[in-house]
């Protein structure tokens, strides 16, 4: 591993604030809840452009989204919008924290048999917070917001609150 | 697994805010730090309550909250307040990045027996942000807050910190 | 494991929050870009100095600030800064999320080779919230911001956000 030491970091101070000066305003809010609904155990959902909806929506310029799964065996995350990828994290997660035998599990002594959609989420995440920059999403060429279900066929929330200026 | 365009999703606004106005304010910030003192080396700690007592005392009807374990071998996050759970969290973490032999990690050679803290902390988090509306934790049905300790015996701090309007 | 019943937690309410008052003001941010360019595919780069002064420069007194990895094969991530414990983080990913054969990976059938580095990120974190608290980092005694690089050799950029008052 490389010492930190052979790294030089530019930082760049983003055009928006001018010359040393943050940006001041009044505090705005806004609030939205997504009803997703997997017709299957697992999936992965794009969610970008209704992230994105909310923050127009919101009138905020700069500030943050927080994006939440509202269910415990469920994730909200940041990557790749690539199949190849998403099967490569089914594959792992479920190498990770294995469905079967769900006997292997406590948790699936109360009656439930989702023990394994509980560690998954934890792997992935259960929240994004995203930069608002200019009015929108603040994001690098491929970042991408995705719903992970690991314990589907019901239907479940997502929270994106927005706050700023 | 399915592919995104199988799942619809549905945006709800909230009703706190008005036909796609979003609420406006002054911003209020509230500060406060929980001292946690786990007997064994590790525990999960349900810490909600002390959340949403911070949450209230702020004063914030529209927000975000973080709380953050202060220390690098500890956790905060999100999941189920079932003891079977967390004895599979346990198990499953202990798995991945087990205590023994301390000796196959090199930040033990400085002393240390708690390499395997380290690790478990970034499997379970550092941190969570939860949405406040209305006043309070915006929360789906079975959201808890947890501090996971890994390497316990010993005074810890969670930071929780609120901002809003 | 024991229940969370024997801890008993103690909330501290800040100085700064004036006896159950919350500080009240007008909303800043402030937003800087920092340039990586890590010469090796893996490495952990210390950024805590670039983070404190964009917080400095905005002005902030109580907020947060967002820190989150730009590309989807990098991490930002709050822990030790001790060699050791990175080279553990290294060895131990390896092993979770194996680089080679490449040919393991969906994702490398489209003629990427850095999978593992999207399975890499999803452990160890896309993003930090930091509290700022009298215009500081609110940190415990070890916490320092690192980034997580694991498909260097080529220019990323990190994401600084600040919000406050």
């Amino acid at each position: 591993m490389p010492r930190s030491g052979r790294v030089r970091t530019v930082a760049e101070t983003a055009s928006a604030s001018t010359a040393g000066r943050a940006n001041v305003g009044a505090m705005k809010s806004h609030t939205e809840y997504l009803w997703m609904n997997v017709p299957t155990r697992r999936a992965f959902v794009n969610i970008t452009d209704e992230v994105a909806a909310a923050v127009e929506k919101s009138g905020v310029r700069e500030g943050m989204v927080l994006v939440n799964a509202m269910h415990i065996s469920a994730s909200v995350f940041i990557n790749d919008a690539e199949s190849g990828l998403h099967a490569d994290y089914d594959a792992w997660l479920e190498r990770l924290a294995p469905h079967a035998p769900t006997s292997q599990y406590r948790h699936n002594d109360t009656g439930e048999d989702n023990a394994d959609a509980h560690l998954k989420r934890q792997v992935m995440g259960r929240e994004v917070v995203i930069a608002i920059t200019k009015g929108a999403l603040d994001f690098g060429p491929w970042e991408q917001v995705f719903y992970g279900e690991f314990d589907g066929r019901r239907r479940k929330r997502v929270l994106v609150k927005v706050i700023g200026e």
